[in-house]
């Protein structure tokens, strides 16, 4: 990758900011951010992978990110991650950031005063287009994460992920950024950082470099449309169970078919909507399985 | 809850680890494990939610959990967690807890005598009834973590979570202890820790007196089998964007109506799946929505 990240010749110096920003074509630039110097920010590594995230946490991040491979990647500078504490644009003497429900209901939601300013401060030099440049709400409404997801932004140049906490974001942030909701699963969080983590390494690691070993990522869950197949290492035996004998024969045809039909049993049995899933994109041929 | 954690009367003092443990109705007992002083253990809270976590990276917890409210909740006493380092019970002068797979590939496997060693050490003393206590393996081959199941492990007395790291667990491991596989979504983590921690947020927050405000949760995404309602918020006006007029009318019933035509029309439009569940266990009435 390369750093074409500078402001395009026909993107405008000032775009004020109490304007709905447009959606394609140039690199949001605003004129009213607080100065960079209230940040507490991460030197910018040119053209590497970029994950900013807007939260009420950001002393938790890299978190466990910074440990075993994606920690190792990370000092490599293979990737980097910039955490945008939110309560820097709160307002008054306690940087309110969150306010109760219009209409009634218990708990708190976060200001579209606060948070527009925050994104627009994370936005600022970060392309425009979100094939290149995902700005994401972790949030229960949304889309499942998946695994094509993952592999989408990897692709990408970067990405920013707003974490909730309380009741969640005023709805017109979500409808004036256009921003993407996204959620782990079908549960609810105390608050977006963890989703954010989650989705960080399920990323980071497929991006190239981080894994030391490609082939263990083609040969994955969820990367073939298939579970994968049980795993089995030394001792041959352990508390009166053996280690299937094919494993153990040394052909390597017979232990890749075992491997398969275990694969496919596997997934029928536990998942069988990935199963039809996986049936309808590789229809069977004459080989019995 | 009270504290009868204590070994049954009738429970066998000494099982030994080289015979599969019976699944139901005594606690189980082992008398081969390393001392308890080996153990960078806390303090155990009798009759508090616990949660224990077999992991290579122990440090990693609390983590996140120790923030905000599930953080507020630790301190309080009303949850705890047991981070059980795995790597302790390796072997040999590197204390090896990882060998290559049976039948070649790419990656490691974690070794089943080393796992069995901790998975023996976490469930001393806990109860053998799953419903209880459920024993956890996180992996992607796993059944989908939800909603439902976080509120069936709030509900028990504790967890115990495995993370894998590498290509994961060897199998004879997880059919001789007879481990449930719960997978956070449809997407590869380089290990099960994140997905820990996601789980046991989600799971934490349901333990009464954690969050402070019970209303909160009735309400939210996935606990009536409907996405939340868009929220707002101060100003009344943002950017052009004006909070929708019935949420400051004041008229609380035409509030609750909006709000739940606004979770079906969500639901509906970006659930499916969701929705259908939602009509069959909701036959319409002859009211009009």
């Amino acid at each position: 990758m390369t750093d074409d990240r500078d402001p395009a010749p026909n993107a405008p110096a000032n775009t004020p900011v109490t304007e709905p920003l447009k959606s394609h074509g140039r690199l949001a630039v605003s004129a009213t951010l607080r100065p960079r110097e209230l940040m507490s920010e991460t030197p910018d590594l040119a053209g590497v992978w970029k994950a900013k995230v807007i939260t009420l946490l950001p002393a938790a991040f890299p978190g466990i990110l910074g440990e075993s491979l994606t920690g190792k990647a990370l000092k490599d500078g293979l990737w980097q991650v910039e955490p945008i504490d939110l309560r820097i644009f709160g307002e008054g003497k306690h940087r309110n950031v969150d306010d109760t429900p219009a209409g009634g209901g218990a708990g708190m939601v976060l200001r579209p005063d606060i948070m527009g300013k925050a994104i627009d401060f994370a936005q600022n030099g970060a392309p425009v287009n979100r094939e290149e440049w995902p700005l994401v709400y972790l949030s229960p409404r949304g889309k499942r994460f998946d695994q094509k997801m993952a592999q989408k932004w990897a692709g990408a140049r970067g990405v920013t992920l707003i974490c909730g906490r309380f009741e969640g974001l005023d709805e017109r942030v979500i409808t004036h950024f256009g921003i993407e909701e996204v959620s782990l699963g079908d549960f609810v969080l105390t608050g977006g950082e963890l989703a954010a983590q989650a989705m960080l390494d399920a990323t980071v690691r497929l991006i190239p470099g981080v894994l030391g070993n490609a082939d263990s990522i083609e040969d994955e869950s969820h990367s073939a449309g298939l579970l994968e197949h049980p795993q089995y290492t030394k001792p041959a035996e352990w508390r009166g169970h053996a280690i299937p004998e094919v494993l153990q024969s040394g052909h390597h045809g017979k232990i890749a078919d075992w491997r398969d039909a275990q694969s496919r049993a596997i997934t029928k049995a536990r998942r069988p909507d990935m199963w039809e899933a996986f049936e309808a994109a590789n229809p069977p041929t004459s080989k019995k399985r």
